[in-house]
């Protein structure tokens, strides 16, 4: 990455690669026309800051080239110094899932980097928790009315006597009846909800609401043996159960009285949870990214990725996903992967992918939003370089389906749709126990069940939204600090964060996104 | 319907029509082998109440006939007195949507019914609400944490000065950003968001909280003109907008001041209206079952069914809706159609659900929950006949697409899944202004915006729910009350509920199933 100016009021801009016919305009605000830059270009248009400026003349149907890679066409001549707005590029066809190069490039493992540690909730399965939170599962979306009102209970009347507990969350959705359950696809919701319940910061201690009558059994959300803990009170493995249809329940009172009474037994488990010190290793981070902009894939998204290379050097798990967004990039992927076996893996799910949005008549263009077009992204190729730089260097170990749980290290390929909520809940499936967010448009984003850290790619971003952003990585852009400096940052933050020592923004205002289940079969 | 006794403790059996070859249980508890009933019948099995007895020899492959209708065929041969569990019954071959009887028995309309009338609140466009109640809408889940916190807010700083308004709720939903929003069916999730927006109960004063990057902006959601109402700030037509990712809006608490601003002077709109006298005919009534057993079909559903075709003769407006679950009876709906035009839209609903569950792989037979058969229905034909009895016997008037708004008045398919959640927010789209929902197993279902009276079928669970059921239609089949009796009871209480003069549970327990949008379309 070169920039053309250091000096934070020059005209300035950014480009990727030698390569590159194109840079971006960083400066905020954007800059007007006649502009100069250090290197003598002049700016014919007016260009909004993240948009496309030409660096040298581009013919008509020539390549458009950012990141190294062809992001589209000129739809007509382009003259150098012009702003290059999304209605100039047209969109290269899609990659097909043939003929891809297949662990060709596999990076060299890393040395290892030893010596990190933070504090966490070691579990009996082996996880670390990074909070120690009650989480209340549910069956269907028919009990989450009193499932509320009894959370709303616990924390005022019995929270308080568990010090070590940070939180009850009632872990809700719109799942569960009304849905075609022995249709394809239907085992991702149920292992979704399956595998959310075990997250390292619920402590392995699974309590379950179920209405009675409801398509989702908890018998089938956990089936004997799914439980890893043995604990004294429920069903033999451990699952206690509260089911509103019981004869027992007589009256509201009597059903918040045996969701309290069985939220006890679990707070009185959890509250023995100490904090341990334990090394880099037990972090699973979720990276992801929404409100995308082009700052996104030359900040924030390289920070990320620098920090992933270090904690895959320091034995962590780290998940990159958000299978529309990186669709376009699948021969970078496959010639990093470690292996054919993983290499195949990531063209199965993106051949799925590609499959589930035909069946659904969707155009792979869909993807784009009216705010990364304004943020200066001209289609989902350009969005795609941006969004896998989150993924670094590292070589790609594994390969995850949507609702799996994680069981291993090193970098991941987690399967999961771009939506934000969508990906986020997939990724506290697979066993999550810190979140990365990095967003150029800006989002209040949070969950209720992992901290989330949220990464700015603009200064004025970072400005505005001081109280939501944890990090600016804008500041790669204006110079004053490099893609390491926020990477090395980031990291000392993820280990701050997963000690509890430091709280995200999102905690603190307690900002709480619901679950959203990726079900991809139809509702009856 | 004839019932083999009266005395509550004797055996009891409920027969529905004379051609019945089967009756059900109705006793509490089941009855035991060698049970005998008034009519000399003796029980060669333990059946349990709401399941099926065979009332004469039954050969294999003879049609099991209830409600006059074949719900199934024998398995193997049936004993007269034995138990007809669900193993037995063969489920017949799917009604073909060709050569359906068209307005065969379009029924005579019914006298007028006047002199009803309830408190309401009358907005501009003509509608009436029955609560007076904020909503802000959001366009995208990404503001959904934000919006949460400032409803917390309104409820406890705001809303104590404006008495005349209920209460303060979030229109949350998953929708708005990582979908494929030209998809086809895209248009359904987006309808259903802006009519629910224009529900009578939210007194036509839109309110919307923006992220700013997201799909669907607040121009698609609310094109001009789409709000009716006047009002003095926001866009020309009277749309509030507030846009997080506003240049205004320095740090969280700024976004907060913003939307409490925006609030107030809706509360100030609101707070001007005052409940008048309004015929019945300005109900909009949705009606709807969940958790359904045997008893749905002869006690809360007829009851309903009666108390629905008082409605249309008083000249309001009642839907009924769950496609797959009066699929098949879809000659029974056809042959009651007011028109040609009126059968064909049902035909053509009921087609494109068929195409819709056959994309997915689903098979018709998976409507039917674990409670249903537990509960006694065999399958998906006999909870059907059960279910379409909701209906009453009026003439059917209209036919209502998922998501559209309701426009005219009488007896309405409003065409929405039978999953409780998305068919309510559909009828919420519509312009529900009052909910009935029955229910046999038990569900504490309940909604923000509209009140939700929820009908028992059975005595045992309006008793051991005491304070969750709204009315027992348990008494029909115990001999205490007709289906007339609790036909009129439910209008009465209707009438009530409308008016504010008596809340239902929900409301008074505050139980608030999520909004849950029906999105056939894939998700990004
Ligand atoms: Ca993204
Ligand atoms: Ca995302
Ligand atoms: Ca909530
Ligand atoms: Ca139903
Ligand atoms: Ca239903």
């Amino acid at each position: 990455m070169s920039k053309a100016a250091t000096d934070s009021n020059a005209p300035l801009y950014i480009r990727m690669q030698e390569q590159d016919n194109v840079a971006i305009v960083a400066n905020d605000g954007g800059l007007p026309a006649g502009s100069v830059f250090p290197c003598g270009l002049v700016l014919r248009d007016k260009v909004p800051q993240g948009h496309k400026v030409a660096l040298g003349e581009i013919a008509e149907g020539e390549a458009i080239v950012r990141y190294g890679v062809v992001i589209g066409y000129a739809q007509r001549p382009i003259a150098q110094g012009s702003w290059i707005d999304e209605s100039l590029v047209r969109m290269p066809p899609a990659r097909e899932l043939s003929n891809l190069p297949i662990a060709t490039r596999t990076p060299a493992v890393a040395a290892p980097l030893e010596g990190y540690t933070f504090e966490g909730y070691r579990n009996a399965d082996g996880s670390v928790g990074t909070r120690n939170i009650l989480a209340i599962s549910t069956t269907v979306q028919c009990v989450s009315g009193v499932v509320e009102h009894a959370v709303k209970r616990i924390k005022a009347e019995l929270l308080p006597a568990y010090p070590h507990v940070d939180d009850v969350i009632g872990l809700e959705h719109t799942y569960g009846c009304g849905v075609a359950i022995d249709a394809p696809g239907a085992e991702i919701p149920i292992r979704t909800l399956r595998n959310i319940s075990m997250n390292p910061n619920f402590g392995g201690q699974a309590m379950v609401v179920s209405l009675g009558c409801e398509k989702l059994q908890p018998g089938r959300l956990f089936p004997q043996g799914s439980i890893p803990i043995q604990s004294t009170g429920g069903r033999e493995d451990g699952l206690r159960v509260v089911c509103l249809q019981d004869a027992e329940h007589v009256g509201f009172e009597s059903m918040i009285v045996s969701i309290m009474a069985t939220a006890k037994e679990q707070l009185a488990e959890l509250d023995k949870r100490r904090r341990v010190t334990c090394p880099a290793s037990e972090l699973v981070v979720g990276v992801q990214c929404g409100g995308s902009d082009a700052f996104s894939g030359v900040t924030a998204n390289p920070a990320v990725g620098f920090a992933s290379d270090l904690l895959v050097r320091a034995g962590a798990a780290v998940m990159f996903s958000e299978t529309t967004e990186v669709r376009d990039g699948i021969d970078q992927l496959t010639a990093r992967a470690a292996s054919a076996e993983v290499a195949q893996a990531m063209i199965r799910e993106m051949a799925w992918y590609d499959d589930y949005l035909t069946r659904g008549g969707v155009d792979r263009s869909a993807n784009t939003t009216p705010g990364n077009k304004k943020g200066g992204l001209a289609n989902i190729v350009e969005k795609a370089m941006g969004s896998i730089v989150k993924s670094g260097s590292s070589v790609i170990s594994g390969v995850l389906s949507p609702g799996d749980k994680l069981r291993q290290k090193g970098l991941i390929y987690a399967a999961t749709p771009a939506s934000d909520f969508v990906c986020g809940t997939l990724q506290l499936a697979a066993g999550m126990n810190l979140h990365v967010f990095t967003t150029g448009r800006g989002t209040p984003y949070g969950l209720a069940a992992v901290p989330v850290i949220k990464v700015a790619t603009r200064n004025d971003l970072a400005r505005r939204w001081h109280d939501l952003m944890d990090i600016n990585a804008g500041r790669i852009a204006s110079g004053e600090a490099s893609i390491e400096d926020v990477g090395w940052e980031l990291f000392h933050l993820m280990l701050d964060v997963a000690s509890g020592r430091k709280q995200t923004w999102a905690e603190h205002h307690k900002l709480h996104n619901a679950l959203t289940l990726f079900n991809p079969a139809p509702i009856t």
